[in-house]
């Protein structure tokens, strides 16, 4: 046998080994890759809804009442079960974290909420919190150990606000500290309620680079997954939000003694403009919505013809341009009902618009990738509904992963996600993490 | 000089003694015939308005409030003025008598009221009671005895829902003394305070028979005199009023999360509703009218889709079919409406109906008879108000004389009606009055 056979043979050898060794690891990948359990995840849901349980079947779980400070500490304690070292930062988020292997990187953080709204269901939120809770379980069933830290988020006061991932990120403005809440607290109040210190917010804030990433997984809030039976969502952006208050002026008078033809009703204006509203909307190619929610006719007597009129417009999308586009033709239709009816429209923004939250393109890749190698169905789609995720974009790279809701029910008791849906979605969350904690998003 | 001589010149002079004594009569009666006072009407409608006087130049005296009382003790002192016997009967009605010269002879009753609505002028109601008390003082000032007794009325309430009248006319249902009226007074406690007797209420009540005729002044409140340029409106009746609560369902949803090929926008629904009552209102032929005062979405947030719209409908016509064919056209349109957009209507009517109330046929004559006589325009028209004289048509050959209100405005402090119009509707009473005396009904 010659030297250079000897090589030959030492090289296929070698390379044997390192195939074989390769193989016997992506063996052991397939067999002892990990992932959330389902029967738990359900478990924990069933038992997160008894705190603040509502007769229909779903909670009334609103932020800083009884059932959240109880529903808080039941998740500390799951947190705690699941190996993460719990605090609560001074607006009282309640932050679970597992420690990495590299010291000097930042952390990957995953959540949700579990605030409701009054009447509220078992899933919005919910299923986020416990998802990522999962995850960490999961990781510690294989002992993996990530380079990152992981940090699991249960943000306060979502419903009302975003108002844990608004102080998170820097933005929460003074004067939102003093709205009620639906508990009845002050938000301030709430917070301190909670555990948090609304004078020193500023040490609840991550400052961009603290964070490797942000994920949330959440309930789609809507039917496009449930009817076009598609497992996941891959969400590239929480819509933006603009609202006015537009008025429109008549002529009150009786409505006995004015002839019809004698008449300037503000109500047969603002029933044009509903109609043109919802016709811009729809006709406008595109996925903005618009929407008339509000209305009132003052004086509102039945026997007085409406000298006013006040309505809510909301027009929401992914994009300011289209938003502004929908917006205009909206006000040229306003212009054209006010001048032939002589009943002049009035459009007053309000100060709560939300610029649209675009999510990083490349965790979204690693979400589609995620779902691909577990075999599930997913579509990109934008979130109508505000998330902390929209607050997260803004310090760092942040992913949504929806799973399908029943029916597109949200906001409800009625409001339904299946054990396997949650489950998916967990696991989802879960390969996300490993992808970001392998470094996919450099 | 024959007898017979005797005799024909004896006849020809008591011929001409009569026809001296008729023409000088018939002189004397142009000369004389008594006329109301412009000036002092004028200056009594200016110190009443002083009575719950509101910063905008117009009265707040709604019924039983603390103004309310002070006007009523005020016109009892002009009545007494007017050499009336002034009483209040168990409804608070004030009522000043002025006894005929056949006491088997029933009462003429002519007035109006003085209560006002929140926020209302110096002229609805307030015309009414000054130009009957004005009549009274025009024929004490000729001497001239009437036949039948004449009561000038001011009655309880009008504006709280003609209190004063139905219970003259024994129609006024028991649980109204409940409703808490604009002054924080019960009906009940309200009518205690201005000195009647809400346990004795049937003492109030007038059958049929019991009047002669009962004749109401009253500013038009609507601008068909005002822009026709006509004296003097002759009320053909009061129209009937019905109401209904319209509920409209649709689903309520997530503004944000629900693409807009997915909603069933119970406001959508209601918007063309809307228009579709203005449309049937004003394409079917007559005089009706047919109004949305009022409406609410629920559950009223900007960002919710409307799952329900509650609004109400008002229909007014003097024929009681003429209302319910607009009602059955609106009906048809919200059945097509609520199938289209899968949005069903519900209509629930409100016990608040009246039926319409046609004024008596030789009342109206007479008061045409009256204005022509004084050389004033008139023309024949619906009172789409409510007034207490449609109450007073179910005891009593009726009639309404109607002056012009400017620019059709009224309950406003800018309703306004000139002296020289105010002036000319007492007179057209004045000698409606005569004239009934006289026998003219019968």
């Amino acid at each position: 046998m010659s030297a250079h056979t000897r090589t030959r043979i030492a090289l296929l050898v070698l390379a044997s080994l390192v195939l074989a060794t390769l193989a016997g690891r992506a063996t052991l990948a397939e067999s002892t890759a990990p992932a959330v359990n389902e029967e738990r995840i359900q478990q924990h849901i069933v038992e997160l809804s008894k705190f603040g349980a509502n007769p229909q079947g779903g909670v009334s779980r609103v932020a800083f009442s009884d059932a959240d400070i109880a529903g808080r500490a039941y998740i500390r304690g799951l947190m705690q079960e699941a190996g993460l070292r719990v605090r609560v930062d001074t607006a009282g988020n309640v932050i679970g974290r597992r420690e990495g292997s590299d010291p000097k990187l930042p952390a990957i953080m995953i959540g949700s909420h579990i605030d409701s709204v009054p009447g509220g269901g078992n899933y919005d939120g919910d299923v986020g919190v416990m998802g990522a809770i999962e995850v960490a379980h999961a990781l510690n069933a294989k002992n993996v150990k990530l380079r990152h830290p992981l940090e699991v988020v249960s943000f306060t006061d979502e419903e009302g606000g975003l108002i844990g991932s608004l102080a998170m990120t820097g933005r929460l403005q003074p004067a939102a500290l003093d709205v009620v809440s639906h508990s009845g607290k002050t938000i301030r109040e709430g917070i301190r309620a909670v555990g948090g210190d609304p004078d020193r917010l500023d040490q609840a804030r991550r400052a961009r680079g603290d964070l490797a990433a942000f994920v949330e997984l959440h309930i789609e809030q809507g039917a496009l997954l449930d009817e076009g039976d598609v497992d996941i969502g891959v969400v590239e952006g929480i819509v933006g939000i603009r609202w006015w208050d537009v008025t429109i002026d008549g002529m009150a008078n009786h409505a006995g003694t004015t002839p019809m033809n004698r008449r300037r009703d503000a109500l047969l204006s603002a029933a044009e403009f509903v109609l043109a509203v919802n016709r811009v909307a729809t006709t406008l190619p595109g996925r903005h919505v618009a929407t008339v929610g509000r209305i009132r006719a003052e004086p509102g007597a039945p026997n007085v013809i409406p000298g006013r009129v006040v309505l809510s417009l909301e027009v929401r999308d992914l994009e300011a341009g289209k938003m502004q586009q929908v917006y205009d033709a909206i006000r040229a239709e306003a212009e054209r009902i006010g001048k032939a009816r002589e009943t002049p429209f009035a459009f007053a923004e309000l100060n709560v618009a939300s610029e649209p939250a675009p999510t990083d393109p490349r965790v979204r890749g690693i979400i589609a990738q995620a779902a691909d190698s577990l075999g599930l169905t997913h579509r990109a789609m934008p979130s109508g509904a505000g998330h902390d995720a929209q607050d997260m974009t803004h310090i760092a790279p942040t992913g949504m992963i929806f799973v399908p809701s029943a029916g597109g029910i949200s906001h409800s008791p009625k409001e339904y996600t299946t054990p396997k849906d949650m489950a998916n979605g967990a696991n989802v969350l879960l390969r996300t993490v490993l992808a970001i904690d392998r470094g996919d998003l450099r």
